[in-house]
């Protein structure tokens, strides 16, 4: 049987996070290598610290389809080194787990210099890609400042809310999470051309980031949700939940605190079907061989469902799993 | 014969540049570790590159004093790596031909933070000693923006002004300077300390600083030249010229772009004595052995004036030095 392939042209809109987004991506560019991809990506993790403006996710993608990202770490730059971050430890200033690399503060201080000079983040994430040449279009969810911050217990009893990274990054995601606020979010709009992204899609895909923390503050700016409910384009989504456990990161942990169980079905059943009542998001969805079990009752929520092996496990595995996502799409708008 | 030497706990006030005065400073710490040593620091030199507030002088003050100085380059941090210089160059961001290292990074990461957090220049400083305890009190001319920039002329006859590190850095002092203008001079004030120092101090030293964009800079700060008239201390000088050229840097460019010539006398004259009419700074001076037939010339406008071995060839001979211009201040002032 010959499989429906999207025509060469394809615009395939894409909403992303940060390492395994960006790692599926170059899958995604492998198999579409002349579609128009753009990327919206989550600057919920974004923060500013020692004075500069980060964004992870953003930059994730824009190193891994640029070619500078630490293929060992997933995140920074490859052959990094770390003295900035030292000196800064040696002044005593806060915070020091937060691992800034050398190289990648070059990126941080054209950011913060652009930005205070009054630039978008949109011009400014496109300015930086005039270097990077990442073979898609990178567009911020939104160029206002939208920050997920984690509510968490304290030990007499009362609760405080830190900023994700520190929760993320300093504490693992090990304390557990009463909740998430994007915190500036009502005020936020979606990006420049997201909204048009999405509208002019052939194809939109969900990729095996984070259900919460990446794609579900993506989901918060005004106007995306709706937008997916509203494009013509066929929604797939790939699970990043592979026998009831993240590919990587600590999605878990995410997903508990919303009160989502951790696995293939019930991540597709937080994004709803599109023919749903109420609708949702997925026309498509994509889990591993080892979910496969779970089919059946996903495709009873109205989602068209296949399971073939989701592992990236290197640039061929993933070519094809990007490739299978828009054999699906494509299935499902031929 | 014995020279009378300072009471242990004499109040220094030393007005310095960069790399000489802090050599020089290394030296009077050595030669008077029991007493009170304030350094006005030039701030002229200062610049905002890449978003970052770079102070080289203040900077070379406190990583000499503070031993973390390069020892080979004179200027910046040992074991610097320029990771992020390397970054921004390809990032395609003006200027390149800036000197940022890693390490020192950090500190222009901190300064700037508090800066834009609404400290002023010299709470920073001192924020900054507490890690390199220099040794002495470091204060920064001024608060305010003062910075020298370097008028020079055109291929087609007309004249520009670029900032003094474009000339200094870039062009190395090649292109000749038609004079120097420190831009913003006439707001700023004596920063917190300045003046007390001065009028406080048992002795004033000018060390062997660049006469011109260093310690004529600083002097240009409206309110110091008068305190330095004022102060009951002696001011004594080093002379930065020896048989006719610069100890290090690139006085002589300075000085012709001011009219003055390159050599010990000169420079004393353009000081002038405080004793003279009008009156100028000096009491004191110590010039080179090479420069002994000038010492006549010298004392004739009214300096009492010595030669000696002048050049800083190492830590010994450099407090040597020092420890020369406090007897011949307490000479003056016994």
């Amino acid at each position: 049987m010959r499989m429906p392939t999207p025509r060469d042209s394809a615009r395939i809109a894409v909403l992303a996070g940060g390492i395994g987004g960006a790692r599926f991506l170059r899958g995604l560019v492998a198999a579409a290598p002349d579609s128009q991809i753009t990327v919206i990506g989550n600057t919920g993790d974004d923060i500013w610290i020692h004075g500069l403006r980060v964004c992870p996710d953003l930059d994730t993608v824009m190193y891994t389809l640029g070619g500078g990202i630490s293929q060992e770490r997933g995140w920074g730059r490859e052959d990094e080194t770390f003295a900035v971050r030292q000196e800064l430890a040696a002044y005593g200033m806060e915070p020091t787990w937060f691992g800034l690399g050398d190289r990648d503060i070059a990126t941080h201080l054209v950011r913060t210099q652009l930005l205070n000079a009054g630039y978008p983040l949109s011009a400014v994430t496109e300015a930086l890609c005039t270097r990077w040449q990442p073979g898609v279009r990178l567009l911020p969810m939104s160029d206002e400042r939208a920050e997920t911050h984690v509510v968490i217990d304290e030990a007499d009893g009362t609760q405080r809310a830190i900023h994700f990274q520190e929760w993320w990054v300093r504490h693992q995601a090990r304390i557990p999470a009463r909740s998430f606020a994007l915190v500036g979010v009502e005020d936020a709009k979606p990006g420049p051309g997201v909204i048009e992204a999405i509208e002019g899609a052939d194809i939109v895909v969900l990729p095996p980031s984070n259900p919460v923390v990446s794609i579900g503050t993506i989901l918060q700016v005004p106007g995306i949700r709706e937008a997916l409910a509203r494009t013509p384009a066929p929604v797939v989504g790939v699970s990043p939940i592979i026998g009831g456990r993240p590919v990587r990161g600590m999605a878990d942990a995410c997903l508990t605190a919303i009160g989502v169980e951790t696995s293939a079905a019930a991540v597709a059943a937080h994004y709803g079907a599109r023919a749903g009542d109420p609708p949702g998001l997925l026309d498509g969805w994509l889990v591993d061989d080892a979910d496969a079990e779970s089919v059946p009752g996903i495709e009873g929520l109205g989602i068209v469902c296949e399971a073939r092996p989701l592992l990236m496990s290197g640039p061929e595995p993933t070519r094809e799993i990007a490739a299978a996502a828009l054999a699906l799409a494509a299935r499902l708008r031929p």
